[in-house]
């Protein structure tokens, strides 16, 4: 059995590091695709004003030594972001919207509603090129509490409508729970993929939970950098090695080499200037020589 | 469904810290029954020499104030701790062997059928009284690999025959994954309790795949405080609150007040002078008032 991991760390890691050069960037996209990740969300097209360290994607795509075998995704804010994603050859798009009213006010300035026409002329301008709808706050947000997961399996339909065949549900403030967890991919499905961030701890279980459920895809992000600049309570990303661990032991197959990941996590902490957040690029693998 | 948490912080927790004083200890055990732990393993009658934390465990229950609905465990080391134990008034024992005779051999200086032997002596000694035995390592062990987890079906033989009739499988140095859990679950049943540890952040989904397969016994230490003394690379044990957290939000009961154990969260992470490893004591419950 095999699962899919999107590796999130160049984009929702780095977002909110010091910025990083252009060269390290694409040095750390490179590592990764190397490392075995197959899907890198490697740059975002939002406005260097907003967010600094993710100035220059097209220029980090230039540096990126692109393999045939990954898919390069970028992140998209509007049909603006998309043309320039577009223009700098990305495989793949991301689109954000939020579950929760509020969060999605305070991340892109918009309603829902103003925010899900956007994905629709955005999936119309991506042609033949994939696009995945993140879903953020599923399960739970801190401004409307658990209204989200409600709104949620609805948004879905509204989005099918509009183009959108790809749904990752996000956990963007640490909200979810497995049993939470259970319930929501009981009511829309385990085609979904799942975006977890740790900052309860739960990240793993989560992940485990969906797994047992046929969930197959996930983001993660090397070292468990990240979070939301925009979003209060959000904390660390479910770190892609500790997820590859928990998976490697229980025989399901990512293609990704843990060595290869440990080892540029140790670059990755010596680019960011701090120590990471992964449980096993502190504490090592369960054996060592595994 | 009902699950029983076993609060192992006053022992395993504290054994690592300073030395508190009896009436914060024994107040400690109080908090945690008062917020509605009904199994406490409260004291360990180890040499003082040996654990300094762990001094004075018939002082400590003399200063307790008793509730009759309480289990109040002692972790006895061998048959005089056992005959102390008895006389301190414990409610029931807990006994630990290592599955690994590395581990076994720098935790007690004795080889693990030595061990053994002397498990049959304690479980005559103490009577009518219920005798937990802890079976450390089981998942792996920095020493021996994964050797401990063959080898732990036939201890629990080995034990049953002389007459222990209640196992808890301990992951000392953090080694289990849920994939493992699941393998050593189907080898031998889900009567048994598990006693996780988070050195590797799989603390909660170990413990989920574990209630997923039917297990509703758990070791928990309040602050996810504690770790062997005597264990290369012994980390945090899983903690009470996130453990009761993302149970609550399960619908799984648990009869633990959230509130009331932050609170005394709170007063554990004064006691000990440092912050507390819980995601939930450090983050809050996933929604505000809840």
């Amino acid at each position: 059995m095999s699962v899919r991991i999107r590796e999130v760390g160049p984009r929702d890691g780095l977002q909110v590091e010091s910025p990083l050069p252009i060269t390290a960037r694409a040095g750390l996209i490179d590592g990764l695709a190397g490392a075995g990740l197959r899907d890198i969300e490697a740059v975002s097209f939002v406005s260097p004003n907003a967010v600094p360290a993710m100035a220059d994607p097209a220029g980090v795509m230039a540096a990126v030594n692109r393999l045939p075998d990954v898919t390069y995704w970028g992140l998209v804010p509007n049909t603006r972001g998309a043309e320039l994603a577009l223009e700098a050859g990305m495989d793949a798009l991301t689109i954000t919207v939020s579950a929760c009213p509020v969060y999605n006010e305070k991340n892109v300035r918009r309603t829902i509603d103003a925010s899900m026409k956007e994905v629709g002329q955005i999936v119309a301008e991506a042609g033949s090129l994939p696009v995945d709808l993140i879903l953020s706050c599923v399960f739970g947000s801190p401004y409307t509490g658990d209204e989200p997961t409600r709104t949620t399996p609805k948004l879905m339909v509204q989005a099918r409508d509009l183009g959108v065949s790809r749904f990752t549900l996000a956990d963007t403030t640490g909200m979810a729970t497995p049993g939470r967890v259970a319930r929501i991919l009981d009511e829309v499905g385990t085609e979904v993929g799942l975006h977890l961030h740790d900052t309860r701890g739960t990240a793993l279980a989560n992940a485990w939970e969906a797994i047992r459920q046929g969930v197959r895809k996930f983001d993660a992000a090397l070292g468990g950098l990240g979070g939301s600049p925009f979003a209060e309570g959000a904390g660390d990303n479910l770190a892609t090695e500790d997820l590859v661990h928990m998976l490697d032991d229980a025989g399901l197959t990512t293609d990704v080499d843990l060595r290869a990941l440990l080892d540029l996590g140790g670059r990755l902490r010596d680019m960011v200037g701090h120590e990471l957040k992964s449980a096993i690029a502190v504490h090592g693998p369960r054996r060592v020589g595994t």
